[in-house]
């Protein structure tokens, strides 16, 4: 197989990511997002909100972790944010994952995917800590252009929403400021339940 | 309204794209792809192909225009690519659409996306005739690997993907000799049908 076949390979293998489903309901409220759309809008969103980063960020290097970032689903399917039993086994499956998708590439190619996948993850850099923030940003746009439909469907409550999304401010304040007024307006709503305190 | 709100209320607008559907069948072949599923994966293509364009790019103004092109068909639709009416009316449709939709964006960030997207539709540049050549690979290899199924539907000729697609090899000569033998393979199996000659 010569390179440019298995990089054709792998681009119809990765098709796949349309197959995933999330949680998350399009604004329209007809039916859940896939990942590749999931994608897609977490890297335009790179490009649009790029000036919030609380460091400077290669915005090439984070719209090539929002284009990766979910790949691993493709076997490892969709784990839901606030799903504590999936949690568990998450790095493990998709550490499987990894290994079989990016090893479809050619060598240098499957080092970088598997290198951007992997600092995406660990939030250990700039890049990464504002990737981040856009991807847990992008479904909580969605959720509030919904009136909460999938907060209220799995019973979310402010803890969770709070626990879940506060490393939101390590990569960017402004957004984490921005977050905090649509929870607190659909605690005030009930479309995210209101912890007992 | 803040400029932050702005972009925010902008990202949700183009929450529609996901809502377009095109006329090319995701690789398992049990749906259409819509426009977003389409722009993430000519971005990420756009990665992994960027060493066979024919002249130098600038890969992160690629990628804009992966994830720009099609934001105009939220007003204006999906013109298939060899629907010869559709092809009448779809500048103006999308010169209107444009209009409006970047235009909800800051100034600077409106002129930006204008700006990119006017320049992949006219293909002067070498990013656009790359980013030209992806947007005709990626249902190709799509069609290809669902065995012609959209080609079939719409009884696509021989002529028709030879005239319509011709412009690739002005982005990649690489990708254009590739794509003659998806072609050629699919006219002998009779997916795509013979031009009398
Ligand atoms: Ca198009």
């Amino acid at each position: 197989m010569t390179r440019l076949e298995q990089q054709m390979d792998f681009i119809v293998e990765i098709d796949q990511l349309k197959e995933i489903t999330r949680q998350t309901y399009i604004s329209s409220g007809e039916r859940k997002e896939t990942d590749a759309e999931h994608a897609w809008h977490f890297a335009i969103m790179a490009v649009l909100l790029a000036e919030y980063a609380n460091e400077p960020v290669d915005l090439l290097k984070v719209i090539k972790m929002a284009l990766i970032h979910d790949l691993v689903e493709i076997d490892a399917g969709d784990t839901y944010l606030y799903d504590e039993e999936g949690a568990k086994t998450k790095a493990e499956r998709e550490n499987k994952a990894a290994e079989r998708l990016f090893h479809l590439l050619p060598d240098d190619q499957g080092k970088e995917f598997d290198s951007i996948w992997r600092e995406f993850e660990e939030r250990k850099t700039p890049e990464a800590r504002f990737a981040a923030s856009l991807d847990r940003l992008q479904p909580i746009l969605l959720n509030d252009a919904t009136d909460g439909k999938a907060w209220e469907e799995h019973g979310i409550t402010e803890e969770q929403v709070r626990k879940q999304n506060q490393h939101v401010k390590e990569g960017s304040v402004r957004i984490w400021e921005y977050l905090q007024k649509i929870f607190d307006k659909n605690i005030e709503k009930g479309k995210i339940q209101r912890s007992s305190s």
